[in-house]
């Protein structure tokens, strides 16, 4: 960790803005973002970005502290906060932190000392909020009275326009990243590679430096290994012992199915206490400040009563409904579409190769090749298209945003991934090609990801990170704005979508076609071993440190999820009835087809009832996590009618004369359980 | 309406204790609650039971007001209360009221005067409110220092058992029951009758009168009439036209499918809309005051900090699982067994018949009305049973116990009122003995039980009320408690399960078996219409007034009717895929019986997907209510953060010599949109 030292004289630097207050003073500063400006900055729009975030609350600044990053180029600006100054913000963004008492409640500037731990401020707010709350102030600084940004005067900005969102726009703002912390990163990688077994990660840790999103990731993955575990041990056992009977097949595929619902179920609540301690949980959403890119009307919000843009929802709904769902269902046309002339194209190539034997072997492949670019590039170009289509839908809060981003191209992507299986298991009903294809897809899928994850980290490490070594040997003593610009040369997080969407496709692997081939979840286990590892590493040294969002769940992958959960329960009863096993049984016992396929509905149908009374039945929400939320919510309530009283109360005093209620009763006590009248007597019989 | 009058000199009666605030002061107390006592009631018994009833809270006491009825056997008491009394109540009770500024807020009594009616007492809280309020507040008597009750040396008592609920059981108060207010029922009667069309009864005034539970199922009950009335101009359509080929018909069967679910999500938004404008729906049940019958050790609520009785809920579920469910299952068996013994005597009697004809032609019925009675008794015994057993199972609240106890009887009813259908249906699959069984089915029990319905209360009008009405015409100036006795004698409320069921049934005709019979709904509307009529005029007249319970919504009603909408779909498409029709048109068209079924497995998945989505497209809650309850969330986090402070804010005064934070701070608003420290210096570069 390094500091900028203050000089003894304020006057010698100045580029710091000095708290005043007492437990302020700090002789050093922690950076905790750096904001990257285009090279050629205009010295006026620097100082003016400069004089807008230090501005006092009042004129429309943040309060923040901001430094000139002393860099040769002179494009850099360092950002900090004073304690007070992160604390009053985080009670603006509604943050939830433990109060003495032991409940979570959402953080009071004023009722500070009452909370666990607020006088050490790094303790309280983790890295991540600290840096999670500047960005969120820097985004919220809006236009006065600017008709323009200084120096460019044909950059214009409207009154209340978001400034960063302008710069950002304009290419003024180049780029702006929160800063590791070199002393915790250590620390973490340490702490996170020591543990040689899986469920010991420090998701703790990892949730104070990287933040909630994150955290929840790594938190779900650990989950989801550890749940396979019983699953990949049954079917180990059943593939060596050689028990590939179909009665131990139908067995194994409604123990998966089972399996599924308890595992996302128990997920939920495992999710509902993390995010309860980590005070994500009861933020609710409604409150939340809208984020940087959402445009409306300049109001009143009717809730906080805070003045905010308003975009009303019906017109997203019209957006969503009428445009972005049709572009949706195109997209997957097109796929599908190709899918099938690949299909004929790679029937047709076969027969023709067959037919003039010998003759161009390599263009069998051809077929195959020409798909998968067409796969590829369809997804680059709707994942382009479903991120300007969302925000074009013009989404109030980031995790909405991300959601439905999440939704376009995840229903995309599983069409893409799993198409192609449903069709070789249901239309042409040929489960040894489904068998083999599955085989090769979990193989080959799995060796080309953990080498790309692997060999890119090593590569790095070895070649683009021996130099960085080598810097770092020379820049142990240089300055420390290198170290920074150095952090800014990596690439940029690309966010948790990716790792999910390859969890969710082995799911549904594993959950759709379980029946096909039990060995799937071992195969499943050994990756996720791995990917705990490269993740990890990825995440500490190989990408920018994310920014935080705070996350009370796994979003819209909970859902994806448990849907895949339903729909497993629907292609294996089906797969099962399809089997050859299946067929000979009947054939043997007289079924005729028709009775097969009844008795196959019936099952699933029963089996979907199940599953839906087992959701219904393990409750969310842990019973001790509830009570401490109803406590905090009654609390709530009685504090309002407090404090509507109280604010009654010169009010009343006034009216008194008046004799509308009498004297000794509104000044008597409101604790209910000591209702009593003063001195009422008792005439008994 | 009549009134006790307070004599000029209060010790000339000395039996109404009268209030001391001169708000309370009033010449006459209108009597609320009626306590009918054992006939031959013990003096000492009476007179401490009033006395517990008038003593003062902190004693153990309620305060309320009592007067014995001045009847010949002395063995009634009238209890009424005092406004503040009421309205501190209404406080415990968590009632919602509309505050001044048109939000529904839990109801403070400090701050009363800002609650929009609060001046009188009338308006203010509903007739029902009154009452239920009262029943609460007797309820909730418990034994302090009393071994026994008084006058009765065997009857024991443990220290904080509850009186009433003593008193009960063991007899001494033989039933206590709301009174019915004459001038507010005439005019909910005219006003009632008056609206000739359907969509205008006074919901408002049947809730103010009888509560929300009733007033909830006449709302629920006039949205499923007029909701039904476009499927029954369509299925007159149809017949009229004798349109019935099988495409109508499976057109219709689809539109039936939407339907029922577009309907029940409308409704879920309807009565979320009732609840919230009666403030019953944020009564959270968790800060609601457990039932009378509750049993538990005594210990402080977590929660509220209440004393109260506690018994864990891992006992109730292991009752639930363990005990209930398995009975439940095994009168299932029994009435399946009953079923399957009835189709086989009336086949075998049947055969008998053919074979030796015209001998005992009474004996064709003989099956029929043994089931019948087989059935009727089950119904019988399983209801007594179920009541027990939720009894046992020890809920902590009235709705969860209510709740609990109408799945219970649900469950069971529904298999008896469809197994017989779904056998004819799915096992013998003969299509046209269920149209012939589900229109006899329909026209019988409607019109038993509309002649059943109409001819009770016209009978009663005639015979005993043309007695109770030379009665009235004589008690004209006779003693009110005469008029109050005879309340007493009518039969009390049963509770709108009945009433449910009812609807339920029909639901499930409409629903399950729509393609069958389209006329269903007509039938079903035009049974309706005079359903409103006799249930409104049974309320009034022939019932005891029924205690108020605060309704939210239709409850466990609610789920099983949107789980009959699911189970339609899958009983349509397998109904039509058996038709006579589809089999010709696959026989034409050479289609085996194996693709049918896949495709009506297709579709049936399909509309259920649809069901699915739209369920979860239309939001539950209206938005103009959820940011209600938005803001009102928002003020009760803001005001308990307020609250904390306040409190703290003496301790800080005290620490703050010790410097740990700067004193300018801690006295600065706390407002966020004002967020700035004190005379900072702008350091700009």
């Amino acid at each position: 960790m390094f500091f900028f030292k203050y000089p003894k004289e304020p006057a010698a630097m100045g580029s710091w803005t000095k708290p005043t207050c007492k437990c302020c003073i700090s002789s050093a500063v922690q950076p905790l973002v750096t904001l990257e400006l285009t090279e050629n900055i205009n010295m006026e729009t620097k100082q003016w970005l400069m004089a807008r975030i230090q501005e006092e609350k009042i004129v429309g600044g943040t309060e923040l502290m901001v430094h000139p990053g002393e860099d040769d180029d002179g494009n850099m600006l360092l950002v900090s906060a004073s304690h007070h100054v992160l604390l009053r913000a985080a009670e603006v963004l509604g943050l939830y932190k433990l109060y003495k008492d032991g409940s979570m409640i959402s953080f009071s500037y004023r009722d500070r000392r009452n909370f666990q731990n607020s006088d050490n401020i790094n303790e309280f707010l983790t890295l991540a909020e600290r840096q999670f709350i500047i960005l969120h102030t820097l985004e919220n600084i809006k236009a006065v009275d600017e008709k323009y940004i200084p120096g460019y005067p044909t950059i214009t900005l409207y009154p209340g326009e978001a400034i960063f969102n302008r710069l950002r726009k304009s290419k003024i703002l180049h780029t702006f990243y929160p800063l590791h912390d070199e002393e915790l990163l250590t620390e973490l990688g340490n702490h996170w590679q020591s543990h040689r077994n899986l469920s010991l990660q420090p998701i703790d840790s990892i949730y104070r430096y990287f933040g909630g999103s994150v955290a929840m990731y790594f938190s779900f993955l650990e989950y989801f290994t550890c749940s396979l575990m019983p699953m990949a041990i049954f079917g180990i056992i059943l593939v060596s012992l050689s028990m590939d009977t179909i009665d131990k097949c139908i067995l194994f595929s409604c123990l998966n199915m089972i399996w599924s619902t308890v595992v996302m179920e128990l997920w939920k609540r495992q999710s509902f206490v993390l995010a309860y301690t980590w005070g994500t949980m009861q933020m609710n959403s409604q409150f939340e400040e809208p984020r940087a890119d959402y445009k409306g009307l300049m109001g009143t919000n009717p809730i906080t009563h805070r003045y905010q843009p308003y975009y009303p929802a019906w017109k997203r709904k019209v957006k969503i409904w009428l445009v972005s769902v049709p572009i949706l269902c195109l997209f997957l046309g097109f796929s599908l579409y190709g899918m099938f002339v690949f299909f004929r194209a790679e029937a047709w190539v076969k027969a023709y190769h067959s037919e003039n034997d010998g003759c161009w072997a390599c263009a069998l492949y051809l077929p195959s090749v020409l798909h998968s670019l067409y796969v590829t590039s369809m997804n680059i170009l709707y994942k382009m298209v479903a991120k300007m289509l969302t925000e074009w839908e013009n989404h109030r809060l980031q995790t909405s945003f991300q959601n439905h981003l999440t939704i376009k191209v995840l229903v995309f992507r599983f069409v893409n991934c799993f198409a192609a299986l449903f069709y070789i298991s249901f239309y042409l009903q040929d489960l040894e090609l489904l068998r083999k294809e599955l085989a090769s897809l979990l193989v080959l899928t799995q060796i080309i990801n953990q080498l790309i994850e692997t060999l890119v980290p090593y590569l790095h490490k070895t070649f683009i990170g021996k130099g960085a070594g080598l810097k770092k040997a020379t820049m142990e003593n240089a300055p420390d704005i290198d170290k920074i610009k150095l952090q800014g040369q990596m690439p940029p997080f690309p966010g948790m979508f990716d790792e999910y969407m390859e969890l969710f496709v082995q799911f549904g692997y594993i959950s759709l076609f379980s029946c096909i081939y039990p060995l799937t979840a071992m195969l499943i286990v050994v990756n996720n071993i791995m990917e705990i590892r490269v993740d990890g590493l990825k995440l500490c040294h190989l990408f920018r440190k994310p920014f935080n969002s705070p996350a009370a769940n796994i979003g819209v992958w909970q859902t994806a999820f448990e849907l895949i959960g339903f729909l497993s329960v629907i292609t294996n009863c089906f797969l099962i009835s399809m089997s050859p096993q299946v067929e000979e049984y009947c054939t043997e016992n007289n079924i005729t087809p028709k009775n097969v396929l009844i008795w196959t509905v019936g099952v699933e149908h029963a089996l979907l009832a199940i599953k839906v009374i087992l959701a219904f039945v393990i409750p969310d929400i842990p019973q001790w996590v509830k009570l401490r939320i109803d406590r905090v919510e009654y609390q709530s309530i009685q504090a309002l009618k407090h404090k509507l009283a109280e604010a009654d109360k010169g009010h009343s005093r006034e009216t008194e004369e008046k004799g509308t209620w009498p004297d000794g009763i509104t000044q008597s006590d409101s604790n209910e359980s000591s209702l009593h009248m003063n001195n009422r007597q008792l005439n008994l019989l």
